[in-house]
């Protein structure tokens, strides 16, 4: 039996960090985990119960493809609260996470061979998913200057599809309203269909982040349970899509995934009634990334765009290295700190970069500050005190 | 904003039928449900209390992509319960579900184009995947005589791969070890990858199921905890590959998935253990199926291919009906009885063709026999006794 060509994926870097890291715990080596994209918190206590209540009562067979009508209508409501839009639970589609998203909704607006454009660096997973389903990823780079967001000038010509993110990863930065609109503006001009990904949305620390729904309702606006709800392995996640494909994606939903899980919807559903305990998480993002931003910076890793929301912080290291891979290990080896070196976010320009994940304690952000200082000051990369 | 070509997937009939079975129920009418594929039961018990536990213990991160090794070693173990193969845990990838299986599988061995060839009628979902990949489903149409499986000398030629599914999806007959050989041997000469749909495994009544690894190899096993262990909304299931295309998958996997749901994962390990209650559903469809069979010849339905496993069995109708969309119709407005038409299953000749469901109680199925014999008696296709 032979693999198709579209197997051909590159591998996640991040991962042999991460077996690196775990190599070394093993070993008995003490290690500061900022190598990672989920939070350190588990799923909200109520969700759990609520789950929990559920296994009592028994039977939890497929709900509808579309998802459980209460967590839909939730969801519909949620936009009011956050973005002041009357959204109708029937254009929300429960997905098996963003994954799920990703996969619906390319499927649904593109064919094989159309060229989609989006943001380097990026999601990694984007154009691993696009080239699954034959479709052709067209990097857009973008730069520092513009705070690692694509800007309407550098979009390609002949694009299907647009996608952006907002807030991104591994950049955390957003795009304002203005930003988001002249994007939109653009793709329409275009011919691309504007899929946009608001998986980070609930996570941002000085201006809220504008929904590409605030604009318009010709998009695919794709959001998950994963971060702001800390519910990362529960795979739940949903899409907002215009009205006139509801029925289309509804279609391929029953014949690509049947259901999202149905446990995981009725955790996701009392989740969203957990604010307390959510904000208190984004309290302690807000303080990490405090702590984050100065310590960056006193351990002379000074070019930064400072980020928005999220919990990434994405770190141009081109005067220290031109092997962001080797110097992701030297930290790990020295240092005891897992980072994730940039080249999974761009193939071409992230030798010379570095992702730091600030979704853990406090405590251990402080330590790993600290160590990623003292580092920096023994390859006389930062001053000594 | 436009769809995709491939968007445009058949719907599935049989939510028809559900939602007029919907609408009479809100009327206040009885239905008897033969049109579902899904177990009446629940997850078993001692699935359902392990995740009530691991919800008070709390965090349930992302697992890795190919799901949690201790359920992949279980699983592994499974195969040399059944079939007495030593399979290696390695090559077990836990899925979202079947269906996240055949989206990993195709993808891992089908590129834009490839025609995979399948028996007509089969689970209708293996097109629509296929086409929403880009791929050129092949209908293999089988005959009666030899159970609704197709045959090696039916084979078309120019295939890259070929689906089996043994018990099969409407049909429920099976293909014994013999001729389930002489069709991989057949794909094998035309280079075609063999996926097996083993999902109805567990669920057999005469003989055992085979599994195509006790043959080869060179294969892809899909199954789920959906069917024998009764977790359908539950989305969890696997697939065995090759060796050598472990890594591969894993890497599709991880960007295409992220993981399987981690609390689904939970309840599944705990499920393996739980043989008593799964067993004794077995012996409820034993029973079930005994009844249907006599029961669907006293009302007339002969022309069926006595099935060997699943909880299905598939009716040529044709001497009733040459519409069997209209004739599921007016089965469910005069009897109350909601079944299949085959055309969900097999677009040629489905017209002609009904599925009956046994999965739930015994008493609904001698209540849906009783209706449907009175049914058939007053369109004088029975004998009155």
């Amino acid at each position: 039996m032979r693999l198709s060509r579209r197997s051909e994926v590159d591998p996640f870097i991040v991962m042999d960090v991460m077996e690196a890291a775990a190599r070394a715990e093993a070993a008995g080596r003490h290690i500061i985990h900022m190598e990672v994209g989920q939070p350190g918190t588990p799923a909200p206590e109520g969700a759990r119960m609520a789950l929990a209540r559920a296994m009592e009562a028994g039977s939890l067979g497929y709900t509808v493809a579309l998802g459980l009508p209460a967590l839909r209508s939730r969801i519909a409501a949620l936009y009011g609260e956050r973005h002041g839009i009357d959204l109708s639970p029937e254009r929300v589609v429960i997905t098996s996470g963003s994954s799920a998203g990703f996969i619906l909704g390319f499927t649904a607006l593109f064919d094989a061979g159309d060229r989609v454009a989006l943001g380097a660096p990026g999601y990694p997973s984007y154009r691993q998913i696009l080239s699954a389903l034959d479709l052709v990823p067209v990097d857009i780079e973008t730069r520092a200057e513009d705070r690692y967001q694509p800007v309407p000038g550098n979009l390609p010509a002949d694009i299907r599809g647009l996608i952006v993110a907002s807030p991104a990863n591994p950049s955390g930065t957003m795009l304002d309203r203005p930003a988001l609109e002249a994007l939109i503006g653009a793709a329409g001009e275009r011919g691309a269909s504007l899929v946009s990904d608001e998986i980070y949305h609930g996570l941002d620390y000085g201006f809220r982040a504008v929904s590409a729904l605030e604009i318009t309702e010709e998009a695919y606006v794709i959001n998950s349970f994963s971060k702001y709800f800390s519910m990362t392995g529960w795979r739940v996640g949903w899409m907002v899509v215009p009205e006139a494909h509801v029925r289309a994606v509804e279609r391929l939903a029953q014949n690509l995934f049947i259901c999202p899980p149905h446990a995981s919807q009725v955790a996701a559903l009392a989740a969203m009634d957990c604010t307390d305990e959510l904000e208190a998480n984004v309290a302690v993002y807000a303080r990490n990334r405090e702590l984050m931003l100065a310590g960056l910076a006193e351990a002379g890793f000074t070019r930064i765009a400072p980020p928005d929301g999220a919990f990434y912080i994405y770190a141009d290291v081109s005067d220290f290295t031109d092997d962001s891979r080797a110097f992701a290990g030297e930290i790990l080896e020295r240092a005891g700190v897992a980072v994730t070196p940039g080249l999974d976010f761009d193939k071409g320009r992230g030798q010379g970069t570095l992702r730091f994940s600030y979704a853990r304690s406090t405590e251990d952000i402080a330590e790993g500050l600290a160590r990623l200082k003292g580092f920096m000051v023994e390859k006389g990369h930062a001053p000594r005190e």
